[in-house]
């Protein structure tokens, strides 16, 4: 089964069937194949051209010269079938189907077409992805479905049934340094579906975490296995959406998909200890978790900060979502006392080292070696900065070399408002160094809560 | 009780007690009232300097020539009561007492000092802001804590007894568009506290929606006439920390407050239908729709998307939140079919105008145009964005073309990850237009439906 689904993912060749000649959306496929640059044969199918933007076209699939792996398929609705009875005869591994007009449009045809594709799928040992989907984004094997998507290879898988969304939370993740190991997705799902894919990137060597944008799923039997073989190996976080009657009916105009019952989904999230989110930037912060910070602690979390309000809210923050505020031992209040200004400051957890610490970066720096150094410390969000973007960058080397010493769990909190920190670029050194970033205390902190909570169940697992 | 404060808010003078003459902390002060350009005198009162940075300073108050409203004492903790018995003697009607050093220490001294300042307050004929706090940035008045605050009046009112959180929110709310009437910073409210702060906003004509950071109060009663008060006039939102004891005891060392129990707290909440929020970004995501959106229709929200996956999860946020999918009328539905591609589109609500439409924007513009003529809807999210930076503001453009025809609510999406849209400046026509603009529709439909379940609230009441 793992093995029809892997020429999708590295294939040796790639047939573009129906590309169209002017810039229209399907040309982005070529474009994003050059921009990686694919180092396979590219085939380009156009009914009657000779030659598209200096490549050479062929009339069909049997005219190219070669075997073909992979072909996505991006030709009008009418002519997809033809399409998939060349790829059958030319022994075809995969195809990626783009054209939409199918089970989407919510009449009878459509999902007869689809039961269609899958039987021809089965019966012509070939695998199918879509249609009404986007296809693949794999780094490793140079493959992109749009131009201008990270050439950098990562361990965050991501399986979505919207195609749209995978440019997005590409786009998002890597902005805060988190790269793709594969990325498919899979629209209609008429015969790779959710649950052939979750079992793929399980056995994936190369994926470390598994995010999903989930409408819905036809087989839940399949599913379950799928979650069965997949969640004790890796972390997989869900989004799944059309949970509400509204967002129910939005997603079968969508893709087609029947969502299912809220209940069922709920226990399935319980069982298997998936990690639900329900948006982009919750799935975000929490693949940021699970990227960046290995199985370490039992969660004492200690608090340093230059401004004072939002460390209150923070301590609220670790009380609220079942994590503990570290207690400093003693030598630690002894350093701590010693380092800090007598007022406008706190040595106890929240560790407060004052406003004028924007200045006096030492301070920041300190602090954060002391309660790195004791022992009843798990991890430490740190939330600050410099008076400049200068010294913010210096705040940022500090908090490096501190982890650079150090095992425990560190959060950088680029705070909304907080001069100069929240300039993006200051920020990449700290993406490079594994260190994740949150804008709030609160965002870092309900990830890194259920972070904690999955790896204690994996523990208890075992 | 509110003319007292009012010398707080609108001073014709001012002296900095204890200026510093290098570029410490309380510099800062001097440095905001010149960058706002603060019109009346200013006075700087150093117990050796003739001269601090050009300007004339003066021994003591009494030395000073004219009369003075209002004194930032931000010198030593052991010459503030020689300090308050000078503003005393010279009249003076308001201080902001910078200093800190007192019940935040957690000692009986600390809690006895500010006992003796509110005697000394009560008896003197003057209020007190502080100790321990930031004090007034008023724009109107041309006052600032800091040099580099907006110098453009607004309607946000924003009380806090975290000094470094009103930089913070200051600059967040800003960069949206959303400026302010008067911010107060408490600190350890040893006279003027959230209730006083909180009446006094009430009645105040520039202030339409109050912010509040709040860790706690020492009298209960006094808060309770202020909220019987302001709520009925305007929407008071409050991020109350200290609700756990972490948070409780990490307050105690901030600004000495005593939280309270959670209990009451909330029983309060729901009582003047306060809107409570945890962290700074649901703060300003509430004040957001506030600040741009007045009473209008009943809830029922269209959601026109280029991406298909972040539509679906909106139409599950409607739902959530307990708002309505608009349903189109017969005559929209027909416009909408006329006008879309007939795939990879859907002209139901969410009306999904296909990934094409970055490139042909005028699918987006007459989407939003129709809807907005269907007497079934009463608020429109928009989630979209042009292929290039340019078609980003063209887009942008034709938002604002609609909101100018039309009373209802719109929402714009800067979706993160998609291209273009989330560059900043790119934004600034929207805020400027009084458009709300929110990351993602997720969070705007939180926010919406928290202002609409207010406004239903509100119009019971009457």
């Amino acid at each position: 089964m793992h093995d029809t689904i892997q020429g999708l993912f590295s294939p040796a060749s790639i047939a573009l069937y129906g590309i169209p000649r002017g810039l229209k959306p399907g040309k982005v496929f070529f474009l994003g194949l050059l921009d990686q640059g694919f180092p396979g044969p590219i085939y380009l199918i156009h009914p009657t051209a000779i030659e598209i933007d200096g490549f050479k076209a062929y009339p069909n699939l049997h005219q190219v010269p070669g075997p073909v792996d992979l072909v996505i398929i991006m030709s009008p609705k009418e002519t997809v079938f033809e399409a998939l009875a060349e790829c059958v005869k030319k022994k075809v591994k995969a195809v990626i189907l783009y054209t939409s007009g199918f089970s989407e449009l919510g009449e009878a045809a459509g999902r007869d077409d689809e039961e269609r594709m899958r039987c021809l799928a089965h019966e012509g040992g070939l695998r199918i992805l879509g249609p009404n989907c986007m296809g693949i984004y794999s780094p490793g094997s140079r493959i992109a479905p749009f131009p201008g998507m990270p050439k950098t290879q990562g361990k965050l898988g991501f399986i979505s049934q919207s195609g749209s969304l995978v440019n997005l939370f590409v786009n998002l993740c890597s902005a805060k340094g988190l790269f793709f190991s594969h990325v498919a997705s899979s629209g209609n799902s008429a015969d790779i579906d959710l649950a052939d894919l979750l079992a793929w990137m399980g056995q994936d060597e190369q994926t470390g975490i598994v995010c999903t944008y989930c409408e819905g799923v036809r087989n839940v039997a399949r599913l379950l296995d799928a979650l069965r073989e997949t969640t004790p190996k890796k972390p997989v976080i869900m989004w799944k959406v059309g949970l509400t009657r509204a967002g129910s009916r939005a997603a079968a105009s969508h893709t087609g998909a029947l969502t299912g019952q809220s209940d069922l989904w709920r226990s399935l999230f319980r069982q298997f200890h998936i990690l639900d989110v329900c948006d982009i930037e919750e799935m975000c912060d929490l693949a940021m978790a699970f990227y960046h910070m290995a199985p370490a602690g039992s969660g004492r979390v200690a608090i340093v900060s230059g401004p004072g309000g939002p460390a209150v809210s923070a301590a609220d923050a670790v009380e609220r979502n079942g994590l503990f505020m570290a207690v400093p031992g003693k030598e630690s209040l002894r350093r701590l006392k010693e380092l800090l200004p007598p007022t406008g400051t706190s040595s106890a957890n929240p560790i407060d080292v004052g406003l004028s610490a924007s200045f006096e970066l030492r301070l920041y720096q300190e602090a954060l070696e002391i309660i790195l150094d004791d022992p009843g410390v798990d991890a430490v969000v740190m939330l600050g900065g410099g008076a400049s973007a200068d010294m913010s960058a210096d705040y940022i080397q500090g908090i490096i070399r501190a982890k650079g010493r150090s095992d425990k769990h560190i959060m950088a909190i680029a705070y909304p408002g907080f001069v100069q920190i929240d300039q993006e670029e200051l920020l990449t050194p700290l993406h490079e160094h594994g260190i994740p970033v949150y804008t709030t205390p609160e965002r870092a902190l309900r990830a890194y809560a259920r972070m904690m909570a999955y790896y204690r169940y994996q523990a208890l697992r075992i």
